[in-house]
């Protein structure tokens, strides 16, 4: 088999080893898997999660136990339906971590395929952490491969994702470099997801990370097996870029691998929206704080954006749900103005107030060539804000918090998940603390166990 | 709601009522169902039905009975496993019908979903028809108004086949218009296959078609379940043509609903061969048998093709499997000159035989304009044989075998499932007959029970 940039990266993820893995690189996929649990525990009681959920048990998730736990109701099932329901969950709050540079959200996808299987082949610690930052590496490289074009259309999670997921589940179910590649055909194959359900306020988000994780998993069982799948999906005259890009690199697929940590290079999200808001409020954020601004001073506020973010954003014009909501530019930065924060409450309790609805009315996008042509390697954030009486402010942020460079503290994620825990009532405050005991030291895990408890100590204790 | 065209093709799709279809077209279902029997059969023992038939037992399948049979085994399982493996298996034996204008086999990814479900929800042979119309109409619309665009690099029947059999299933569920268009979404938005896979000999074809009816059917059970899909996923903007198509023709979606029954223009496919080898190896087989050639008196054969031919059976040079042999023009010429048939057996015994290969160096394909030009409405066939003595004869068919025009007899049908069952195993001789005997009766039962046997005659009794 002559060497490919998708055999390049298949192999790259089937050898990864932890040791090979920076110590500051582990030490932020623990925050990462930590701030991940959060927003799995954030969808439980949601509609389309609990909609997932019910069609899983349907479906044969419910004969029987499996070894893999179900976060939103601690029930336990196969590692291909927990790896369904989890990732179903984990981006309902839209509080689960993104990179910039490839538009994609790695978590929601890669920490439901380690914890299903990593619990169901009792994985240690440092195996789970290998597997996770496997898929971490891959989907990035593919979500920057892909490029902009591909984001217009397609829900790059939804798409990538589903080899992210594969590349996670490879290098726990340990396959060969062949077989890896084999669990990218397969997984590059069944790679899908539109933006179209925005425009609908529809559930389709839940459906794209839940299938991309349990498809992407069923694709690394499958090649175990002996199932064989495409060799050039990435690249390939009739793979994913020539169907869904029209600005491919092939380059990017391969980049750096194995020096440069994209792991580490992702962001959490501080609050509960859109990505691609997150620029603009924290922007807003500084002007009213400097400027000691009420909500009610300020007539017009224009956010300076990348092209991406009117694609996305553009369609939502009033919201009618949460979920389209944090896809509004004006309920965002109202909430933000209002409230000083845009997180999972202040968009439950009030993103249809009338204060809110009157603050969207005075906030428009427009495309911005400096932030343009920072996109996506950097989310510059950018407004202009026109008070009642006259005066102009532009504020700015060159890193929004839980950027890399402006990275939130575990004591930021502990509170974070708490918050998510609470709003959910996926957990009581003394069930979140004893879980984040144990989920803070996952990497020492010699086998991983319970996320909510017991069995997990036992393994730890062993 | 407004009307447009997903919304009429959604609502003609849940409102098809078994009275309103045509005698002749029930009728032509019915072939098409049994038709259907022989393909599922001969999945039996395939390598990669049987992997996704343990990935299914795997991921929970097997953990207890379940309504829907599969029939590669008479286990029972759940709706979605069993779609999912009949899914897998009536695909592999490249016997299945396929639909011209649209270059989509519906019954793979119908007929899995119809009876999984009709047989969970004890419907009657009315329902379970008018469902497999809904699917065959459906998908063939959505099929031809996505263009030949798309089939360059995707494979229809696996992502037009997540609606179509999205389309059956809800029509089974009961949903309505409503609903339907949520299930649309919900399939539309998981909508995937790649060509990629030919090149390589990969397993993907039996994955793309297994997935296409299990997730066709998930999104019908979570529309029921009161999941939101996305309202336009076939014509919008961020939709499934704007991502897959650059031809597409939204007009194609609602063409003569309820008077054109495009079911009806489903071929049979008579040789168990890649469709795009069919006219030519017909029109090869009317030369040899008018003009008595011997193989080894032919010399040169150009076969005159439309582009998509070029363009799938391109790439397969030298096969190396059975599968992709049947990609192989040269391999499925060869065959026909030598035993007149290019079946299951003859592949599987002789595509690599040494004369079948010498045939193989013989054949080329050439771009044809008139075939171009009528395709993909005609699949018009021909050829031109040169023999070693220097004589050139130009053979032709306007319609190949299993064509509307020129199609299997139900005989024809029941032989073909004999030999199909023969070949896998799946079944003998006397539970073949058996099978058939009910079968053929299916419109007329008054609830699907089981297709090997008790509990249909069972029910018929009833």
């Amino acid at each position: 088999m002559n060497d490919h940039p998708s055999l390049t990266l298949a192999t790259f993820a089937a050898q990864l080893d932890f040791d090979s893995i920076p110590t500051e690189v582990v030490e932020r996929t623990v925050n990462l898997y930590v701030d991940w649990l959060g927003s799995a525990l954030a969808g439980k009681g949601a509609r389309p999660v609990e909609t997932i959920a019910r069609f899983a048990r349907l479906a044969g998730a419910a004969n029987g136990n499996g070894p893999s736990e179900v976060l939103i109701d601690r029930t336990r099932t196969t590692p291909y339906f927990a790896a369904m329901i989890n990732g179903a969950a984990s981006h309902f709050a839209e509080q689960d971590d993104v990179h910039n540079g490839s538009v994609f959200h790695p978590a929601t996808v890669v920490f439901p395929v380690a914890l299903a299987l990593a619990q169901a082949r009792r994985a240690s610690g440092r195996e789970f952490i290998a597997a996770a930052v496997a898929g971490y590496e891959v989907g990035i490289r593919i979500g920057e491969f892909l490029g902009r074009s591909h984001y217009k259309v397609f829900h790059t999670t939804g798409t990538v994702g589903t080899v992210a997921a594969a590349a996670t589940a490879g290098r726990l179910l340990g396959l060969s470099p062949a077989q890896m590649l084999d669990a990218f055909g397969s997984a590059g194959t069944q790679a899908s997801g539109l933006w179209e359900f925005l425009r609908a306020a529809a559930d389709s988000k839940q459906l794209h990370t839940a299938m991309a994780a349990a498809n992407g998993l069923m694709a690394a069982q499958l090649a175990a097996d002996g199932f064989k799948g495409a060799t050039h999906i990435l690249e390939g005259a009739q793979g994913m870029a020539a169907g869904m890009s029209s600005d491919a690199d092939p380059a990017r697929l391969t980049d750096r691998l194995g020096s440069r940590w994209a792991t580490a290079e992702t962001s959490f999200k501080y609050h509960a929206a859109c990505r691609h808001t997150h620029p603009a409020a924290d922007a807003l954020l500084s002007v009213v704080q400097t400027h000691r601004l009420a909500p009610r001073e300020i007539a017009k506020v224009v956010a300076h954006v990348h092209q991406g973010a009117i694609d996305v954003l553009g369609p939502v014009v009033t919201p009618r749900t949460v979920h389209q909501a944090k896809f509004n530019m004006g309920t965002v930065l109202g909430l933000v103005a209002h409230h000083g924060y845009a997180g999972v409450t202040e968009f439950e309790q009030g993103f249809d107030a009338s204060e809110i609805a009157a603050f969207r009315d005075k906030v428009t996008m427009a495309l911005d060539a400096e932030v343009d042509g920072a996109y996506p390697a950097r989310w510059i954030g950018k407004v202009t804000v026109t008070t009642n009486d006259g005066r102009v402010f532009a504020g700015r942020v060159d890193e929004p918090k839980g950027d890399p460079g402006n990275t939130l503290s575990r004591d930021e994620i502990a509170t974070k998940l708490h918050r998510l825990a609470a709003f959910s009532g996926a957990a009581s405050e003394a069930e979140a603390a004893q879980l984040l005991g144990t989920a803070w030291q996952v990497a020492g895990q010699p086998q991983l166990g319970s996320v909510f408890g017991a069995s997990a100590k036992a393994a730890v204790a062993a």
